[in-house]
């Protein structure tokens, strides 16, 4: 008998068919003879009703009275998940945040779970085969109700999972898995059977919206086995693991196992993925001074202004200067552009510079760390393709290029054929 | 410094205008020095929206289950409120059953309320001018959430009330006040300044759906002043009384009178107002031999079958044979009839008779315990009109007739215009 966290999210539940149809998957799961705690989501268009209410109210509702409000929607599925599972003959429990408790601070609309009382559960658990938790919400020391933020259901699952020593945290989407690259980008990207959470956390970042960031350092910090799979499509899903190398070993566990494990994963995949974005601009300071505490003059005034940077290359030039690139979100690139243009007068510099029309690309694999030559190799394949490299970056597990936007396409597809990502899960 | 407790039913709090208002009308109590705890309803339609979901789901849900979802809609408009009344600048906090507690049995769907921690209301009262409470909702011993059923929100105002010694519990509604009689019939009709409960209670037994029975029956047990008013309209409603003599003791301390003191209050108001249904049937069963149980022997499958009855009139003839008549709802009226047709064989009656046409009209007043000849007057103006009484039932503070539901509207008139009710508060 083995202990799963299954978590669906708004769209798995978003009608009382679709809420029938996870009661299903979850009384499968009950009659292979394992105990589940579920966590749910609010029925999809629920939370932005309460959000359009609330602000209808007034325009700035106070965090504590809005989660008092938001709240609801999560309690409104345990209570007919629950319905759906004792209709299938299932035993089943149905609970809130406050109820079992799920302890956070009292940082309303963002709260962060600071104790789970994993008692409680377990004594719920002797009763009923099912355990329906409310995702998203917990209760301060003294009682009052909080939301986890955006994407709480899913740390509420993780979180659970890690108090519970669960086998397994089970994300149920609606997508079938993590891959390779965007599908719609790339017809021959290919599910990952697992990947790191490393590498996942680099995915996650550059805009593969599987799953929510802050679950993913949550589950990698505490060791829980992440799944992510389909709740509309039968699946094994994709694993995410501590490490490359390890066995599959929630496999045997696993209730829907359809792809045969493979054998031949002796060594690291070399990349798992391809992530991209197209949110990004450009900006370039121009023949900078090249002194010491320059970095943080040109930075520091567009960190107070909240605009986060993401890449950042400095080069020193043969005449004591150099060129200061940087990216930021392509929203914030007016702003940030019209700031910098006093600076650059202040530090001495020559002028700004920006492009708000470029694109990144980047390969992400824990196997690079241990591999060289792949980025030699992803520069020659794009060179291969006329196509121009504008900034590089790289990590120990990523390797990043900035490109024209208008080459963004050809270049994923491209490397995923020229590293060969539709072919095989290990080289 | 008075302490009130509101209640806002759902018509009052069914948009967010609606919601805006009911802050206005707290805050207002608010800005002339008193505390308030406020009680609320699910947003209009927000309660049906929940059940058809869960019958949905299931078609008979379990009551626990439903009770998480039916919850949820109380606490919305909770949330709600609390940033509509900080918006307007008064300090509020609010909370759902769970977290005062409200403690109630484990009769999910139609809990009733065990305990009040008022030591935790007025904990929060010293921090807040106004504690915004969930209606309708309770918590059992083990921490599972309850719903009281029908009218609940009503009756968690009066406990509440009950439990703060609350100077007065008032309750908002979509009319004014309680009537002489439904001013539909009688345009005529007269705003009561003030009711007993016992009065109160005939009225509500009889259609005046102003308050339900429970909440009234729940207010007299425990002495709590209450006052119906509008939630739409200034005015100072109508108070619902312990004894009828009893001087006008919550006026001074209430926010809205507009209406002077009447200091010729004296003596009892002889009749406070005329009540009457439609919804009934007549039965009969003529020829009933006069034997001890006999009664037993024909209401006791009526009983069983779940059919309330309502008037009971036995009358014994010259022949050593009774006709026994009584009356139910109209909705039971068919199957009544066809389960007395084997009764009648079984005890040797003659037939049974039934009339679905028929009307019921009261008089209802404390003052006629003290009072001979109000029942000679009220059937000598019926009988001005020629209206023929059918059954005439007598309790002491209330005087039925069941007469031709045709003649309805004319003896509420007459006897309306009879009794000088439109004209004055005591005789």
């Amino acid at each position: 008998m083995a202990l799963f966290v299954q978590k669906f999210g708004g769209t798995s539940v978003g009608s009382v068919e679709r809420i029938k149809a996870v009661a299903d998957r979850v009384s499968a799961t009950v009659a292979e003879g394992h105990q589940v705690v579920v966590v749910v989501s609010a029925m999809s268009g629920r939370t932005s009703e309460l959000l359009a209410l609330s602000e209808a109210i007034t325009a700035e509702p106070d965090a504590d009275a809005q989660d008092i409000v938001l709240s609801t929607g999560e309690q409104v599925t345990v209570g007919l998940l629950v319905m759906a599972l004792r209709a299938l003959g299932c035993s089943a429990a149905g609970v809130c945040g406050w109820q079992i408790p799920i302890q956070t601070d009292d940082s309303f609309g963002k709260a962060r779970i600071l104790h789970i009382d994993q008692e409680a559960i377990f004594e719920r658990l002797q009763k009923h085969k099912v355990l329906v938790v409310a995702g998203f919400q917990g209760v301060t020391e003294s009682q009052q109700i909080t939301t986890l933020g955006r994407g709480g259901s899913d740390t509420s699952a993780v979180a659970l999972a890690a108090a519970l020593r669960a086998d397994e945290c089970q994300i149920f989407t609606d997508v079938d898995g993590v891959y390779t690259t965007d599908p719609r980008v790339v017809p021959e990207a290919r599910r990952l059977e697992q990947i790191t959470f490393e590498e996942m956390l680099e995915m996650a970042s550059l805009g593969s919206k599987v799953l929510q960031i802050r679950s993913v350092e949550f589950a990698g910090k505490f060791r829980v086995p992440l799944r992510v799979l389909s709740s509309f499509e039968p699946g094994p899903g994709t694993l995410i693991t501590l490490e490359a190398t390890a066995p599959n070993f929630t496999e045997e566990n696993f209730v829907n196992v359809e792809t045969p494990v493979e054998n031949n994963r002796m060594e690291q995949p070399l990349i798992s993925g391809i992530a991209f974005t197209k949110d990004e601009a450009k900006i370039v300071v121009r023949g900078v001074p090249d002194q010491p505490g320059i970095a943080h003059k040109i930075l520091g005034p567009v960190g107070e202004a909240n605009i986060e940077v993401d890449m950042i290359v400095q080069n020193i030039g043969a005449d004591q200067t150099t060129d200061f690139t940087f990216t930021v979100a392509r929203q914030d690139f007016e702003r940030a552009v019209a700031l910098l243009e006093t600076v650059v007068q202040k530090v001495g510099a020559e002028a700004v510079m920006g492009d708000d029309k470029i694109a990144k690309v980047s390969l992400v694999g824990v196997g690079m760390r241990s591999h060289a030559g792949i980025a030699s190799r992803m520069f020659e394949l794009l060179a291969e393709e006329n196509i121009n490299i504008q900034l590089i970056s790289t990590s120990e597990i990523k390797i990043s290029v900035v490109i024209d936007v208008k080459y963004l396409e050809l270049a994923v597809r491209t490397l995923h054929a020229g590293f060969q990502l539709d072919a095989q899960q290990a080289l």
